[in-house]
């Protein structure tokens, strides 16, 4: 029987490994959105079935950890983030694929000005993903906090692009389908922020045993 | 120290208060824009913070009697079944006060005719929820598989919807500050209907060892 400090190390690098697959997929959707590539549609599509059958790998791995051996309460935390921090990158997996189904759509018809903030709201989000998933790596806390703080950051500014794009479709009807797919891709976006930010709150849980969650205001 | 059982049996009716909470705050949130009740924004809101409490204290119980204990398979499937509903039923909380929000710009402007669809829609997503926790406590898989059944026919009257409002955004500007918001909330209400999928899943798991997720079209 393989010892369970590897199978804790396996369960990381598998974690690790889909983190990877999720953050290239999001990546490649905006790219699919930006450059007008529709080739990156069928490949967000096929990464994210990748990304189910890791998920399913993952959370019978972390299971059967905990069922074969009695894991002492710090490992049993990591266990318990490990489950958790699964559940959002897929989920992420899942907002990356509707994020190409919608710039599917958009890829028909000129793109709107308000493109540019967009692609802003996406590289804020790309990085609190990659910083998430750093500080689970390093068990830094101080990361993760920086990530919850860019979250905020990422709510202004989806706010903002709401806005305008209302403001667009209220001056011109022509404007209504470009702007839709537009406004549920900012969503899908503020979305994966939050992914990334209850992933960050698992890792301060992780680190210093404080549950951050819902008492934000006081970190 | 009290018994194991018990304390399963505790984590099982916490998880009960807590999936009472959260169907009673959607269904305010609900009455708060067909009724146009301002008076339920505030009880909502309230909802939300002591659905965040229950949350914590569920996580905290259920990890405790992993460290203490060494739970058998079935056991241990069961806690971990109560962590990942834990997570969805408090999502759907944030989505109830998502929807008490836009609720509340809806308010102060006239309803639109989509409001029928939308409210249909809530009755369909309701019941959902009602079953998927029905189901859980009577570890009913077949009930469970009858909420992953309801689910497809939410997608498709979503669409209905999205569309209806697309359509009259297009034909008349001033309907957009009334429309987008609706828009919202029969995202949110999707949501929702994605979160009691979720907890079926997790049913059908606990009840028969299998895992269903991303294979829905193999039942």
């Amino acid at each position: 029987m393989i010892r369970f400090e590897e199978e804790l190390t396996l369960l990381q690098n598998h974690l690790l490994e889909m983190a990877g697959r999720v953050k290239s997929s999001i990546h490649k959707s905006m790219r699919c959105l930006i450059e007008r590539d529709r080739s990156l549609i069928l490949e967000v599509l096929a990464d994210e079935e990748h990304i189910n059958e890791l998920e399913i790998r993952i959370d019978s791995l972390a299971t059967r950890l905990v069922a074969l051996n009695q894991p002492v309460a710090v490992d049993m935390r990591l266990i318990i983030a490990a489950l958790k921090i699964n559940t959002d990158l897929e989920r992420m997996g899942d907002l990356a694929v509707s994020i190409v189904q919608r710039a599917s759509e958009l890829l028909e018809r000129p793109p709107l000005e308000q493109m540019v903030p967009v692609a802003e709201e996406a590289t804020l989000v790309e990085a609190m993903v990659e910083d998430s998933i750093a500080a689970f790596i390093d068990r830094d806390a101080q990361l993760a906090h920086q990530v919850l703080l860019a979250d905020d950051r990422v709510d202004l500014l989806r706010n903002e692009i709401y806005e305008s794009l209302a403001t667009r479709m209220e001056a011109d009807g022509h404007a209504v389908r470009r702007a839709l797919p537009l406004l549920v891709i900012a969503r899908n976006l503020e979305r994966i922020a939050d992914h990334a930010t209850n992933v960050a709150e698992d890792v301060i849980f992780l680190v210093r045993g404080v549950d951050v969650r819902h008492r934000r205001e006081q970190p």
